[in-house]
């Protein structure tokens, strides 16, 4: 009988000299499989295809940075400005992602995983759809989850992400749908551009991931940013400092591309 | 002149419809280099080579998860249990790994760079100085760093890393003198492996990554295995169940190998 | 003209050799009113009466600890064990204060407030409306918030809440109505006993707190608690221990009364 | 035979029915102790003299909000601002309580305690064990951790503990030997007053606390003051604004006395 105590994982099974992650041996993977495919394997428990691992690479290398001016690494800064150390200043930036940072993830997959149901739906009422879904928004004045953006009209990155998908094979009906809301929205004369939140929301959907995922994939994407912030801020400004928000200017590496490198 | 609040930032540069992270365009970035690749990027300001991307691979994979005993993924499963977000709760098991979990990586990248000073040295000098490192662990009578596991003997994921260090030219003095440390110790009767910490640290010395960083690199592979054991929680689970530590099974896929897949 | 960027706050105001807290000099409240009132100017804006005053002290003492199984004092503790620091192990406790911990205190405000509605209630209809409610949570097969304990089936905490709310003149329609919850319930065979979250969701209610407050009230009164596990837990115990979650006794002080201190 | 995994604590022993903080029933501390007083009980063992409870009570009271520029209110604004919980908001205030913000009450403790020693010195004596002291700080180019303070140059928080201290008669020579510190610092030409953290810390040392402590008592007053921070922002502020860390301005209730409220 076993005790009452006793529960059960599906993750990892450990036995001495022997580590396997959802049945493969760790050691075996090694080497063999990229971080992303084993992030994909722990998550959502088997490897990922060649494709849907290169669209995943490519949405955690979409979100992993986006400046200083971010709550979560203005939060993250703040933390380590006080002596913090860096895993807690790392806390404090992940504690800063949610519903009005990177959870618009989340409610624009909420939005197409309604509208398509379960069923494969035909893509001609699209449009039909895409209209019913705005004049509710429209109706309770809320924004659309995955549309605008404070600073770019025309995100490159959600550009990016569609073309890799297309060219995977691995665009499916939520990309439809985001795109025929957006392209229903300017034709009633409001131009708002798919925004990366809305692009690897509609590719979530398409991969099949859970949206109560979403905020995972954005910030298991955002934390290597978030130790940038905090390892800069400790190795370069002095304790207890006022941090602006927006007044600060670049001083990196100059424009370069990878051609050149 | 610059206003008094304007600060400097080295690691993204935002425009309207660019962003370029170490002046790398991402949209330039995205499908072309892996996750892994950026996050080296982001944290140490430049792309790295093949060689060094495939050993970062291999280190932030052999890190991802190992089980549901150690105490981040206990502190991350309680936090959820009581109806944490999932990022709060990947936050209470971030904050879970310090000095005596995951913190051997950092004492032992310590102890090899205090050996290995900044100039090349002779390895000849190496039985002697394993000795005098033995010697003052021992009269201090503090644990070496990196050596010896609670479960593992042989902890495959060591053999891996070496192994996969030396194919791609990459191990250096740092993982000699810890071999060195080791074999003089089992010399002297005491037989403890190498662990995954101590090989990882070998690994980072090497690499020329900053100690400051080495908590960073362990909870960057951490933070996946916890969103899977928090997920699994949150789904599988009844809210406020008691955890016991250790007493658990595994229920998941079959143990499996990469060629079948 | 104000500034864009500029923004208002009513909490403390701060002069050169002066700090006013909600419009009272700080040096001036010191000496002259207790924590707990302080605590009460802070956040609800002034200074509570006397009589609030004592209610909210005992409200606070009543919850400052419940020993060493709720989850965040296994959180805390775990955190504590992997040597994070004093804040950070408190953070991951407070970080496990949620809906399934604690959480009783905000929904029965809401079962409480939504009855009652804004106006005064004819006391005799309560035991109608009592019903209704009863019949509510039936059909949703929820559980009654703020009714039944786990261990104690006559808490000693709640009839000392209510008899000194009785005695203070504080005791108002919330508690009425949540008595008559537990009578109907009783005398339709089912005795569940009001719990302290309960008392304290009443007492709240009656004092006029918005229940977004809740759980800060609970939070509030734990974290001395939790500094106390934190700090036995550095001084008593060797890192990386396993924490059973009930396997523990308790050898502090034996049971003594205020009379002979 | 007790089983490995049970542990002791000797905080809080709970029955059914009867919860014993520290030897004394729960429900006999409420409504005859303040939460002041239980605080101290919990973690330091025991009841505080009369004397001792009021000192602590103003200890508390003196540092329970310093407006919104600390670091640790603009951290958990800056969460709130996601949309992060009430808790996770305020565990982001307390991750920033460290050794740059607040942490300046234990470095003092340090100082005073290295230098007191562990039996009672002969007061004479202490111009010079200051001017040693200051010696050191001047030779290592630290600051005086306790003295100087960027706004206020007297105070008023300082002088009202210390009076306070004298009048119940808890002033000791960790008081009297910041003092001297202070005041030879002063005759050398250089004022700098001592600070609301020195005053906390010098009697914290009289109070016979334990340094690893100090930390807990600042954040243990801090939090109510960052619930007030939160709750303001999420009441009065729209979601993801930009929060510039000093322009703001007070707009709470007027400067008023306790004598007219």
């Amino acid at each position: 009988m076993m005790n009452q105590e006793t529960w059960q994982t599906a993750i990892t099974e450990i036995h001495p000299n022997e580590v396997r992650l959802r049945g493969y041996r760790i050691d075996e993977l090694m080497g063999e499989v990229s971080f992303t495919q084993a992030i994909y394997l722990a998550i959502m428990g088997d490897l990922p295809t060649p494709q849907v691992a290169r669209m995943m690479e490519a949405i955690l290398v979409s979100s992993i940075d986006h400046g200083a001016t971010p709550p979560s690494a203005l939060a993250a800064r703040t933390a380590a400005s006080t002596g913090a150390s860096l895993n807690a200043a790392v806390a404090c930036g992940l504690l800063s992602i949610n519903r009005f940072h990177g959870g618009a993830i989340a409610d624009c997959m909420l939005m197409l995983q309604k509208a398509l149901g379960s069923g494969s739906l035909d893509e001609d009422s699209f449009g039909e759809i895409a209209k019913t879904i705005l004049d509710d928004y429209q109706r309770s004045k809320k924004r659309i989850p995955g549309l605008g953006h404070r600073l770019h009209s025309n995100d490159p990155r959600t550009e990016k992400l569609f073309d890799l998908a297309a060219e995977l094979g691995l665009s499916g009906q939520a990309v439809t749908l985001l795109q025929a809301i957006q392209s229903t929205l300017a034709t009633s004369g409001k131009e708002l551009p798919i925004n990366v939140d809305g692009a690897i929301a509609a590719l979530l959907v398409d991969l099949g991931i859970p949206s109560p995922l979403a905020n995972a994939f954005f910030f298991m994407a955002r934390i290597p940013g978030l130790v940038a912030h905090v390892y800069e801020e400790q190795t370069r400004e002095k304790p207890m400092r006022r941090i602006h928000p927006s007044a600060h200017t670049y001083d990196g590496p100059s424009a370069r591309s990878l051609d050149k490198s």
